[in-house]
């Protein structure tokens, strides 16, 4: 998908919300238990409850890797289901990859041909050659790590590295990059503020926003200092919207979470987008 | 298993080689290919091979996810057969993980108890939350990303962070994690003067070394300044071993290679250990 078609979708949609499928065996609810794929159903079903509300999915690979072959075998019917039925859909595998050159080539492959996902978040601390390969995939897009939203993002990334924070080098480094037109970056939204300046070294680079509502952030903080004439953002939610009810009712309620930051999201785009 | 076991492993083979089990499908020669599952086929001729002059094998996770489900399957059937045939073999999911707290728990798990590696190579970038999760494992090892072998190191891991390189903050700021004394790293023999320093910082850890050979780095030297009491060395090679020939006979080729490798180590071993 191009940056242009995810912009177009938020625009139809007045939506820019991601919605994280960390989806763990011990939370489905039990009457999909006895299911086949129990992980595949769960998200086939939050899927089509909450699709019309959102612009973009990320299962975070952790969660299917868990589970090994049956795992992975869930991922690749999740991401089928998406590719087939919501094409409008931005799909994101949140796997926070990087190696050296020709391995890197093999997690591109894996992602962007063989699953067929339109973005990877990667992680950059093995430099250039391990980010590279990524980006080389037209209308695929690599989201590097910047600033994250956990309490370890203070141990590296917040650290003056030639008098600018090594997630600032990051940007600054990685916009040298071939290709890095195909590049997007998650910055946590705990640190809203810290937008401002982001925008300053990176104008117009699409970011991908984890940790609004549950993690702390505010919606309209990251709005204000970080939305672009291109919108520019996505906001992940997980565990808010899919882990709302653990009853039968789960799609109905994750859609109801789904659709309440929708409105909000609405709001926020007609104020600065 | 433990330290202890490994460095026993080490002194009676009197070989601390890892053998990199970055299995491509292209490259797995012709006479294999017709197997139900060539690619755990090659890695168990390489492994019955060379078992006996290396300590040590790494399955590198981009060559089998690269293949999807049957990667994983492949990837599963290689650490069982390391588990149950060789279980004086030490192992390493090179998989350069790293995620926010509970997700990298999921991680550990996955590598650790579903699959049995011994260890697990994970990215510092996003800090102790991400780390943290792989050490709870008594007697697995996490083995974190510092100074790494290729071109893009330069990008970020070398630069100056308050007085020192990013790559000695990680080594030093590691040692507060809790339960670090499970920790190894991850330090490129290109570099292998640096190791000097390096043990100023870890002195008694070990320290798992790629590029040596192939990417330039000095067998010699890098156990002139990394040699410890306890060994304290890991030196990989991939390429060099598993494809030294591409026809019926790389298994017998892989274990010559992997035997001259040996009898160097046995050399410093004397010199050194």
């Amino acid at each position: 998908m191009t940056t242009e078609e995810l912009v177009q979708q938020i625009r139809k949609k007045q939506s820019f919300l991601c919605i994280g499928l960390d989806t763990d065996l011990i939370k489905v609810p039990k009457h999909l238990q006895g299911e086949e794929d129990p992980i595949f159903a769960f998200n086939k079903a939050i899927i089509d409850s909450t699709h019309s509300h959102c612009v973009a999915y990320k299962p975070n690979t952790a969660f299917y890797e868990a589970y090994g072959v049956k795992g992975w075998l869930a991922l690749e019917k999740t991401i089928d289901y998406l590719n087939s039925d919501y094409p409008e859909i931005f799909t994101i595998a949140d796997a926070k990859r990087g190696d050296i050159g020709n391995t890197s080539k093999r997690y591109a492959q894996a992602f962007f041909e063989d699953l067929g996902f339109d973005s990877v978040t990667i992680a950059p601390y093995m430099g250039k050659d391990s980010v590279e390969p990524f980006l080389e995939f037209t209308n695929k897009h690599t989201i590097l790590l910047a600033l994250t939203s956990n309490s370890g993002a203070y141990d590296f990334q917040t650290k003056m590295v030639n008098g600018m924070e090594l997630y600032k080098q990051v940007l600054e480094i990685s916009k040298t990059y071939s290709n890095s037109q195909n590049l997007m970056y998650v910055v946590g939204a705990t640190k809203a503020s810290y937008l401002q300046e982001i925008r300053k070294i990176v104008p117009d680079s699409f970011l991908l926003v984890p940790g609004v509502g549950a993690q702390g952030g505010s919606l309209e903080e990251v709005c204000k200092y970080g939305m672009t004439a291109n919108i520019g953002l996505l906001v992940n939610s997980s565990r808010g919207i899919i882990y709302a009810s653990d009853k039968s009712d789960f799609a109905e309620i994750a859609a109801k979470k789904a659709k309440e930051l929708q409105q909000q999201m609405s709001l926020e785009l007609k104020r600065f987008g």
